[in-house]
């Protein structure tokens, strides 16, 4: 048990999740427990609201509006694109020295895990205890050691639903249908998309990962095939998508724009989906071709969210409390599965989690590289949680009366 | 009462609908019941199936699945885009006579209800005595006569809970974000989007709507004014947006594709967002500038369904086969509302449904063209129904200690 007396500082970092504000109120209901915690500030869009000492006091909010807040989707505390270098993580090692903050708690992917390892490895150098604990999201998953990432189990249960609706659509009116899905490295939030699969002849009839590489002949070739069998096709493509010389392939037609971590701008447009219809176009396969990027909705929709992952994202907020408190530790939360499907939490030094991500593995990726396999749907299904029903007629043919 | 002893049709034409499949259900349902109907049968891909007799019966379905595909989204008996002239429906009429057809009912927009209009009277000028029944649905809800169109609520409830999400994203990570909506000539599906807002300072902070004309001056007029006021932008906009000569905005930029009706193509490509985030980039205002186009989620999302629009479009199928058989009538089911807020269902002529289409009164469209009044929340709250709970935090600020 940790006896340092002082203040708790939670802050969330990078994209907004559909259940990372659960992982801030398990931080803040179970830190407002403990007598050594003075207080629990929250920091306003994240490590920068710190450095501006941009903060509220959450010891002064109610437990009603947290668990309000906690069921809303995007960052409560509101968040940041900055990824912090040695000179800002001093600034922010220097507020929490100066709030007399003694745990810190940052929410976010792999970027916010170096920014947590840079200030605990600052705190030691100065003979301050601060206790810094990674909490994770991304609806990427792909964090390294823990098995998923919260974040990922609702937004998977989006594009699911998403291309499980598109797919009785493109059913109902039969063409091509191309959805571009986030996932800038790691196919895993495009591979949900065979969950909202049931019917042997339901679509995505593709998916294509960041992880293997596409031409215009393969992806044409592919979709040709589809075609031809199902007289229709849906195809889900991650943003992420690659070239034989690995380059994006949606990086030709951003006029290279560049985000604030120096990557070309994948979401917010529809320029990767316009291309690949313009390809299938450019065939004469059907005149019907439609592409839509589902966007900002997978990470921020109201009202879709997998309740696995809300329990999940609540536990790694209050898992970490208990770390940094009850055992005096500092890390990354992270989840181990058993059986199907049992989560449990254990602790990783934040160097093993922080800077590096991770991608599909091999197994979950079929030999075509134009789908996922049964491994990965068995890995996924848990975390979505159950879809919607849906279900076809299945009524018998009528004879022909006139065109016998 | 109808004593006509026959067969029941029923088809679906058009775009889907969330609902859709409610109507269908209503129909067969209550088709049943009558001893003078002697099957029911269905159509697949609307007044295509019929003229190739591509028909299922429905008398054999159990009602339990037809109960499941009630509420299934997109069109059960899957739908066409085929706008069927004087000589195709005297195809649909050939074939309703061969196989001993008296009741028609076609569940589809305007096109659909002309379709009804033209086969009801080809049947009456071949003394045929036949039934027909347009059966209203379209997310665009521009059908004349009625109050709304079942299948708008759903589609509405889904543009709401984007918008709720995307404003918190953009809340979270400021910048400016354009959604784009569907809707060729009628703005109510993109004005559903200011549903979603809930505090003050929510977005979406401009709508723009095909019923006004758009100039990139007065565009960008517009988003300074709101980034400045806001530090943000959240930007609803409706595919159908026309510049001061009437042309389609979109139209310019999708190489002037057209549908089978002979409309270019707006839907299904990230053209039109694209532009108008590439104006705003352009004027410096922000460098973070995003851009989503809802595209067919709108309809056919699994699992985001307005109650009242399930309602709604089962029972315009059950009224439909009331007026039908216990009142021997022919025409189109609208919807009369009372209060706040009570469905009333009447018939009216097909002719006064008919290839003809509404738009947003100007009652509902503020002065200055970029939002929505009081009067068009009032008219669609009821319709959408409730959306999910959302909340921000709500603490007191921590005072600073090192930047005083």
């Amino acid at each position: 048990m940790s006896k340092l007396e002082g203040k708790v500082l939670v802050a969330q970092g990078g994209g907004p999740t559909a259940v990372i504000n659960q992982s801030v109120a398990g931080v803040v209901l179970e830190a407002r427990r403990f007598p050594q915690v003075t207080r629990v500030y929250g920091a306003l869009y994240g490590v920068n609201g710190i450095i501006n000492e941009n903060m509220v006091d959450l010891t002064e909010e109610t437990t009603s509006n947290l668990e309000a807040v906690a069921n809303t989707p995007s960052s409560g505390l509101l968040s940041t694109r900055d990824k912090p270098d040695e000179a800002y993580c001093k600034k922010i090692f220097e507020v929490c020295k100066a709030h007399g903050i003694r745990y810190f708690f940052y929410c976010g992917g792999n970027d916010s895990a170096d920014t947590c390892r840079i200030v605990n490895q600052q705190a030691s150098d100065n003979n301050y205890e601060l206790r810094v604990m990674h909490v994770p999201k991304t609806i990427d998953n792909d964090l390294k050691v823990t098995d998923h990432c919260p974040g990922y189990g609702s937004a998977a249960k989006f594009v699911a639903q998403a291309f499980a609706g598109a797919n009785l659509d493109n059913r109902a009116i039969p063409g091509v249908y191309v959805g571009v899905v986030m996932g800038r490295h790691a196919g895993f939030l495009t591979a949900a998309a065979a969950l909202g699969r049931k019917y042997p002849d339901d679509g995505p009839h593709l998916i294509y990962l960041p992880e293997r590489a596409v031409t215009k002949e393969k992806f044409m070739a592919d979709v040709t095939t589809a075609f031809e069998k199902y007289g229709r096709c849906v195809i889900a493509v991650s943003e992420g998508i690659v070239d034989e010389n690995g380059e994006a392939i949606a990086s030709q037609f951003t006029g290279g724009e560049k985000d604030s971590h120096g990557n070309v701008q994948l979401s917010g447009t529809g320029a990767l989906g316009d291309l690949l219809a313009a390809w299938i176009k450019e065939s004469k396969l059907t005149k019907r071709v439609r592409a839509d990027t589902l966007g900002y909705l997978q990470r921020s929709f109201l009202g879709c969210v997998s309740e696995t992952d809300q329990i999940e994202a609540r536990a790694v907020g209050e898992r970490a409390v208990h770390y940094a408190i009850h055992h005096d530790l500092d890390g990354s939360v992270a989840i181990k599965r058993a059986g199907d499907y049992v989560p449990s939490y254990f602790l990783t030094p934040l160097d093993t989690v922080a800077r590096h991500s991770t991608v599909m593995p091999d197994a979950f990726i079929n030999e075509a590289g134009n789908d996922v396999t049964e491994d990965f749907l068995k890995y996924a299904r848990p975390l979505a949680g159950p879809l919607p029903e849906w279900q076809r007629l299945d009524a018998p043919p009528v004879d022909k009366v006139m065109n016998k």
